[in-house]
This record gives structure tokens, C-alpha cells and sequence, in this order.
């Protein structure tokens, strides 16, 4: 072992992750080593405040500044980008790449906006751009589709990868709470960030999707063209209706593909049945359905966050730079296949939906209502009309069978318009996994 | 693409997974080619009855009888093993090793009997030996093991991993069966063998514990040696006790390692919350929760058998090899460490326990009871007593706090003797992953 290479690796960001993959490098090194057959060691780390690297027990000789005299120093082989932001990252990778360092990074953001460029980088210098960390933190769900179901066709993704939105829902359903209160909640118990609109509008999530769809896919959906919708809408009534009808409501990512190779991504809460066992992913955990045309279905499930389950990703990319290390591997592209497929707008998605109307209580409604889905050719799945009257209205509760979302879209605006529905109707995508 | 290098296959064994792998090689040879760039292509198959041959579609001239021209063959670079049993099957991987061939086998029975020597053989002739499809069939559990989780040392491993077991559980406690007609139905619906032996006693399942131990503590338990228990004396009654004391019950293989090093590999039908997600994974499906010391839990979820899922797994172990062809990549020992750590016997393991006892219904029967196990220093955490008297006997259920086996079987047997318990009590072990 004492003729072990080293794999001499450079850090940039001390933050949460930053300090546990220090931390952890130091833990597991004896691990690594025995693993991989390679030292791998952490030569330099760059960090904005030397205070910080100072608390976290970096020692000042290893300490810069600017993150360019880590991408760019002669003496490291691998660089792990932990900065954050998709300005300097940007720069930094690039940089890093074109300095002939391996790259690992846990940002999404900058994936899902940048990364067909940085892939190219990494291709031209025949680098490696590793990204395990990128998403569902600890679950080595890159690996997994990546290495895992190489032989199969993907299907499609159902993702549960955001910790503070699902834990919000969890609260909600189980605790009876509001949207407001269950944010509330989880901001206390430092499940939220006191800016959540990343979290709590989708867009992590969404990131997150543009990164799973390159890896199906092989093309990058950039994350303003992703239809992506929060939970900030969410009512608990709503929760509690699907409940009754065998469903429970979670923040999903979704990404499938069809006959004809268009790509949907798509970021929204989804009713799904409690049977599935993605119902049963509770609290900040994580999960991903990935359905294979061989495999079938199989789910990874773990902690989407924190530091130490992220750190050990970042773990991972290195030891499998470091099992073969000094050998080089030759560096591959994002995805498995380049389709450069078209994505399907939202109105041309199909869907079952929940549909929630306020109506008038009396006969006839629920007539008026179906002859306008019937005129859609939507078909009804089941009705409920719940016993909470609230004076003269009821609430009027319907699944639908598979639709196109536009005309779906369509029927709901006309059945908005009947006098005997008041207030705006409410509507929920259903996925039923079949 | 047209200067692709080929990667020459050899099947030995043409059952179920056999034809699978042989028709999912035809149908995703373009996908793993992009993939991987590499042709992998099957170019001769052994099977004793070429009319199965004709039957699956395999031409004529690609058909040999006898095994060992596929292990000999200088034309081939890596064969795959599906003949199941342990004679033949493991003359062909020494052979095909010796050959120089890599080799990717499914043989879970084998592994866990010669596994050591195996691998050792392997190592000699710096020849891949592959074993992702042993357990859980599509679920890549293997992968994220050895790769996905590299960086962490592995507290713990609890795996639903024998569909059939999963089922009869599943249906015992939802049609309110009993282990008799649930296995009746199993064999019904194609998801039990007539002989079921193998599933239904454990046995499979602790083959399969035996490969994640090797895995995650670098040597071979032989199955002999390793605790298993089936389902043959599982009662509905006790999933229903079970069940109103928040628990669910599953056949796991548990495997564990503690601070002095010492190994627990263990099988039997263990009482787990109904909240954590191993006790939603319903039918015939098989999970795995891996606790490492830095990514946490982490569960990998998805069809655990049949012919596609586990092509699913032999084609990735294709594509590892693939991927880099024609270079050759060191070939691995089984598992990261090599601790030669002691197993632990069943005495020694520590538990909590379930236990059911048939008792006079009369008062000072549960004092009796308490004070034999406080006698052995053993906590109770609750007791129920369901009303379902039967004439003079009710029973009595108490789940009791962490203890060593063999102090509570002492108990146990003193508790069997005092007057007031009649017929032998019935005890379950309990997992509650805190």
C-alpha cells in the first residue's frame, strides 16, 4: 500500500458540504486507500473568508483565496467545485477543465443551465465531470441510472428530490396543517431556508429534473423552459379529498418519453396512489422511480441533503477516479444517448387529473359539469362530493381518465363558467404508475 | 460506431434468465453500443436440450452441449454463467477464468459455498467476475455497494430479498391467511416453486446474505454456518398482534457489524415500524436498506427476480466491461476490506424481541411473567392483551427492550414453565433501525 498514487484533489467552497467533504476525506481516508488502491488527499482548498476554513480545522497552508489558483495549479488532479452560484462556478470548472483537471461538482443550478457547455469542455480536454451529488444527495442515484440499468431504455422518472418540499406535504397531511404553517414548520425545524422560493417554487426540483432527463435523455432542457409549478397553492382539504380516494400528494419531478421520442419534463404536485411506494417516502427524505423497458421498476430512496450525505457523493466521484487512478478513463458525455429530443409543450402532455369545484347544493350540478367533460371526451373516473357544506355551497370532488392537458384546460374553463360553480376550480395532476 | 471493438459472449445455461439475457442482448445491442461503445454480442451458448435452444431462437450454429467448449472457447472474452447448481457451475467459471475470460454469473448458491476460492481464482488470472444479478435481480444493489457508497463503511444491511417470502407475508397479512393457504396461492400464481423449500426456509435468502456480507466485510459466511429461519411456523395472529403494536413483518437478512469487529449475518422473520419503508414494499418486490456512516440510509427498491430484471443485471455487468474494452481494468476481490472479522453466534447477538404466551386468564399471570425477565435484566416496552380469550387461555403479547439471545431464550424457557402459560410461547425478533 505504501506504493499507492495519490490522486491529489483541490476544493473549492467551505460551506455545509464543502466542510463535510474536508471532514470526510480526512475519516475515510484508510477507506479510500484500501478501496481504491490510491491516496487521495486534499492538497488545497479555496475559501472566500479564512476564518471559515480556520473553524471548519483546514490548516492555514493549505488555504487561498481565489478559486482560480485551484483550477488552475499544476500540483492537483481533481477539483471539487462546491462553491455554488453559476457565475464563478462556471468559471471555475471551465478553467479547471482546461488545466487538465478532473471535475466534480454538486451543482445542479448550474447543470441545468450550463451544463451542455461544461460537457463539452470536459469532452474536448478529456476530463471528467462527475456530478453523483448533483442529486438526491447520499442515494447514488446517478450511478444508478448511469452504470446500473445501462441496458435499459429509460422509460421514465419519477423523482421525490426536494427535502423541504416534501417535508412540507408530509406536515400537511399528517399534522392537518396549511401550506403557510407546515413552511412555518419546517423553517423552525431548519428544513427551510428563510428565502424558500428555491425550494418551495419548484425550481430545485426542477434543476435537479434537467439533470436526470440529460442523464436519460442525453440533451439539456434548460430549467426556464420546464414547466414548473410549486406548492404554494396547496390546500390541506385537498390532501385530505385524495386521501379518501386512495392518493397522497407529492412534489414530483417527472420525465418520460414516448414512441415518437418527444421528452416531457415536468415539475408539479402529483396525486399518486398510496399504494405506489413513493407515498411512503416521508419527511426530507428522497426518492427516485426510474422505470427501465428491462429492469421494470426500481426505486432508490435516501437523504436528498445535508452534508455529510452529499459529502458522500462527492466520495464516490473520487473513488472512481481513484480506482483506476493513474490510468486515465476516457470521459464520457452527460447522457447515454444524444436523441436531441423535442420537448413536448404542457398543453400536449397527457394526464389524469383531480378536479375540486365549489358548486351550488343542488341537483343538477354534477350533470352540467359531466356533459362539459363529456363534450371534452374527458372520461370520469370517480366523484366525490364531500359532506362539508359551507352555507349554500359543497365542495364537488372528480378524477378524470387521461387527457390531454389542453383540452383538459379547455373543459375547466367552460365548466368554470357554469353559474352553479362558484369560486375557481382547482385541479391536481394524477399519476397512476400503470 | 463501425470501428467499434467487440466484446465476444459465451452463455452457459438457457432457462428463464438464460433466454433473457440472450433475447435483451439482440434487442438493447444498439442502445449498449452507444452506450458503451462496444459491440457486446452473444456467439455461443451451451444448453443440454438444443430444442430449447430452437425454442428461445437461437441459431443452430451458434448451439454447443457441452459447457466446456464455451469455457475453453479462445474466441470469447467473457462468459456468462446461468446453469445454476454448484458442480457444474462452478467447474465453468474456474475453467472460463483459467481460460482468461471475464466472467458474470447470477449464482447466488454458488457464491455463497465457493465464493472465496472463486474469487481467488479470479484475482489469480486478473479476470473480471461480475455477480450483479445475484441479488435482487434489476435492483443494481451490487453497484451501489462496491461504487455508489464507496466512501462509507457499512454499519448495517437489512434486505427484503426473496420475492416468494415477501408475497406470503404480504398476502398473510392482507387476506388475513394463513402461511399454508398463502403458499398455496404463491405456487398458484407462478410466484412460489413447487419445491419451495429454497424460498420458504430461508434458504435463498441467506445465500444472497451471504454475497451482501462478503460485499461489505470482505469475506465468505457459508451458508451453513449462518442463522436461517424461515416462514413454516409464521402465525396471522402474530401479524395482527404485530400490527396493532405499529409493526409489520418481514424474512430479513440482516448483517451488521459492530465497534469490536465482529459480524452478525443473520436470517429470520423480523417485526419492523410500520413507518419505516421497508414495510411498505409489498408482492413479490425485494428492497435493500444499506446504513453507512456517512451517507446514512439509503434503500434500493425494485423487482428482485424473473428473467428481464435479472438480464437487466447481467447486461450492466456487460456494460461495466464494455465501457472500457478492449483495455483491461483490474479485476476486484469481492468486497472493500478484508477484516477476516469473526461472526458472531446467535447467542451473542443482541435483539429486541416480541413474545407471545398463552396464559390462564386470571390476575398476577403478567407479574409472574415481568419478574422472570426482570430476573434477566430485561425491560419490557409494552404489553398487550387482545381480547380473543380462547375458553379458560388468552393470550399475552409484551415486546420487550434490547437483549442478549441467549439471556432471553433462558427467560423464556423459564417462562414456558410456570403454570399459568400453557403451550409453548412464541417469540419474534423486532429491528426498530434507531
Amino acid at each position: 500500500m505504501n506504493n499507492s498514487p495519490t490522486l491529489r484533489v483541490g476544493l473549492a467552497g467551505l460551506g455545509t458540504v464543502g466542510a463535510s467533504v474536508w471532514r470526510r476525506l480526512a475519516s475515510q481516508a484508510d477507506l479510500l486507500q484500501q478501496r481504491t488502491g490510491t491516496i487521495v488527499r486534499a492538497m488545497q482548498v479555496a475559501v472566500r473568508r479564512p476564518e471559515r476554513a480556520r473553524d471548519v480545522g483546514v490548516p492555514d497552508y493549505l488555504v487561498v483565496n481565489d478559486w482560480r489558483t485551484v483550477a488552475t495549479n499544476p500540483e492537483l488532479d481533481v477539483v471539487v467545485e462546491l462553491m455554488g452560484g453559476t457565475t464563478d462556478a462556471y468559471e471555475f470548472i471551465s478553467l479547471a477543465l482546461q488545466n487538465g483537471k478532473h471535475v466534480i461538482t454538486a451543482n445542479k443550478a448550474l447543470l441545468a443551465e450550463r451544463g451542455a457547455e461544461l460537457f463539452q469542455t470536459s469532452l474536448k480536454h478529456q476530463r471528467h465531470l462527475l456530478f453523483e451529488a448533483s442529486v438526491g444527495g447520499g442515494i447514488p442515484i446517478i450511478r444508478a441510472l448511469r452504470e446500473g440499468l445501462a441496458g435499459n431504455r429509460i422509460i421514465s422518472i419519477h423523482g421525490i428530490i426536494n427535502g423541504t418540499c416534501n417535508y412540507i406535504l408530509t406536515r400537511m397531511e399528517e399534522a392537518d396543517l396549511e401550506f403557510a404553517d407546515a413552511l412555518a414548520e419546517a423553517k423552525r425545524e431548519g428544513y427551510a431556508e428563510a428565502d424558500d422560493s428555491l425550494d418551495v417554487d419548484g425550481h430545485d426540483t426542477a434543476h435537479k429534473a434537467a439533470v436526470l432527463a440529460a442523464l436519460a435523455y442525453g440533451f439539456w432542457v434548460h430549467p426556464q423552459a420546464l414547466y414548473t409549478e410549486g406548492l404554494r397553492h396547496v390546500e390541506k382539504q385537498d390532501l385530505l379529498y385524495a386521501r379518501k380516494l386512495g392518493y397522497r400528494l407529492k412534489l414530483l419531478a417527472i420525465i418520460r418519453t414516448d414512441t415518437d421520442g418527444a421528452v416531457e419534463v415536468r415539475v408539479h404536485p402529483t396525486l399518486i396512489p398510496q399504494t405506489n411506494l413513493l407515498a411512503s417516502v416521508r419527511g426530507v427524505f428522497n426518492a427516485v422511480l426510474v422505470r427501465g423497458d428491462v429492469a421494470g421498476d426500481t426505486i432508490s430512496y435516501g437523504r436528498g441533503a445535508g452534508g455529510d450525505p452529499t459529502a458522500s457523493a462527492v466520495l464516490s466521484d473520487l473513488a472512481q477516479i481513484a480506482g483506476h487512478w493513474p490510468n486515465e478513463q476516457k470521459a464520457r458525455n452527460v447522457g447515454h444517448e444524444a436523441l436531441h429530443s423535442r420537448l413536448k409543450t404542457m398543453d400536449e402532455i397527457m394526464s389524469r387529473y383531480y378536479l375540486r369545484l365549489t358548486v351550488e347544493d343542488r341537483p343538477g350540478v354534477l350533470a352540467d359539469v359531466a356533459r362539459v367533460l363529456a363534450d371534452h371526451q374527458i372520461g370520469i373516473s370517480s366523484v366525490i362530493q364531500p359532506e362539508t357544506h359551507v352555507g349554500e355551497t359543497t365542495p364537488l370532488v372528480i378524477m378524470v381518465h387521461d387527457a390531454v392537458e389542453a383540452k383538459f384546460r379547455s373543459a375547466v374553463k367552460k365548466i368554470a363558467a357554469i353559474p352553479a360553480v362558484k369560486g375557481p376550480p382547482v385541479h391536481l395532476r394524477v399519476e397512476d404508475f400503470e
